[in-house]
């Protein structure tokens, strides 16, 4: 089963079930494991706020998980998902809205 | 720009860039994202061996980065690139072959 690091986390990395897109990457602690699996939505451990913190506890916008794999050293996770609508904060349906062009961020079309 | 956390890394997604497979995970610091973008080659940081680490170096795997994608706090990546091989040590297209069913791991018929 999934191994943790030194500071107890593990990447998630939430991917859409039908589509593929990349929405997001988190951190997993074991809480945050057993909660996803026991209810079946994505949860995650805050480093900033130091605690569990559940996908859309706020917004209402929540991960629901099809599946989850894991990596061949086991310390990795993609979760595949299906979003209750735009994972990220800002709105966007995935966080990563932003490509690298030279110097600068350009925001991408979709 | 991307930031870097404490350790001075940050977490690369590699995806394929025509399928979506999420191939895998693994960090970046300031050194392997320059080396990256320098080389047109996906490089990384090995946290276990604490240095610089091409991937495909030993293998011949290497991947082709397309394209980059930054997160909206800017602490993630997405790497979209076209693998020349087996991204997964095990000779496995991608890391994450396995799957987490009740309390085993399944390994998934890719």
């Amino acid at each position: 089963m999934p191994k943790f690091d030194a500071a107890g986390l593990l990447s998630a990395v939430v991917q859409e079930a039908t589509t593929g897109e990349v929405l997001m990457v988190a951190f997993m602690d074991a809480e945050a494991l057993a909660a996803t699996r026991k209810s079946g939505e994505a949860h995650f451990h805050s480093r900033s706020r130091g605690r569990l913190w559940k996908k859309g506890e706020t917004s209402g916008n929540v991960l629901k998980v099809e599946e989850i794999l894991v990596d061949c050293d086991q310390d990795a996770l993609v979760l595949k998902v299906t979003a209750a609508g735009p994972a990220c904060h800002t709105g966007a349906r995935s966080c990563f809205y932003r490509w690298i062009d030279g110097d600068s961020l350009v925001r991408s079309g979709s």
